[in-house]
């Protein structure tokens, strides 16, 4: 199962990036890593994708009984806009840990 | 400025509940809260309105070097929806401390 880009995301800490799909993509992302050996995965978001991000969290916790919420950070991150102009937009991090 | 009514809240914690309206009322409803004397607020949030509750955390922080982020908490919540059925939804609660 595609071992080595695995691996490689491993040593970079696992990491799943909430965006615009169905929250159960996103499930079964953090799911399939930490059944590939991730001890810990840390769900971020970016804007309107926080509160699909903390329903990721929180399916997989009522999920899993072994998965443990381990911290939450927000945080301001500022990216560009499409004209180039400088926006401020809210991120989150929540680490869930087996 | 209806200081009976906030005395009140002030015994049962402080909280700022995030809705529908703009971020800056609920940016202003920390700062009031807190120019008058609350030493925490938390800023709760249900469902969609969790982006929100994340920005105004952010700016409130952003604003005051005073305020400080003291701790994130996530959760599910079980609401009925209007024709009476179960329905389960995320929540945030988001305490700011002077």
């Amino acid at each position: 199962m595609a071992k080595d880009g695995k691996e490689q995301s491993k040593n970079e800490g696992n990491f799943v990036f909430v965006g615009k799909k169905g929250v159960m993509a996103y499930v079964l992302a953090v799911i399939t890593q930490m059944s590939e050996g991730a001890k810990e995965v840390t769900v971020k978001a970016r804007g309107k994708s926080i509160s699909r991000a903390v329903d990721v969290a929180e399916i997989v916790r009522n999920k899993s009984q072994e998965i443990k919420l381990s911290g939450i950070e927000i945080s301001t991150e500022e990216v560009e806009t499409e004209d180039g102009k400088p926006l401020k937009i809210s991120a989150i991090a929540i680490k869930l840990k087996k």
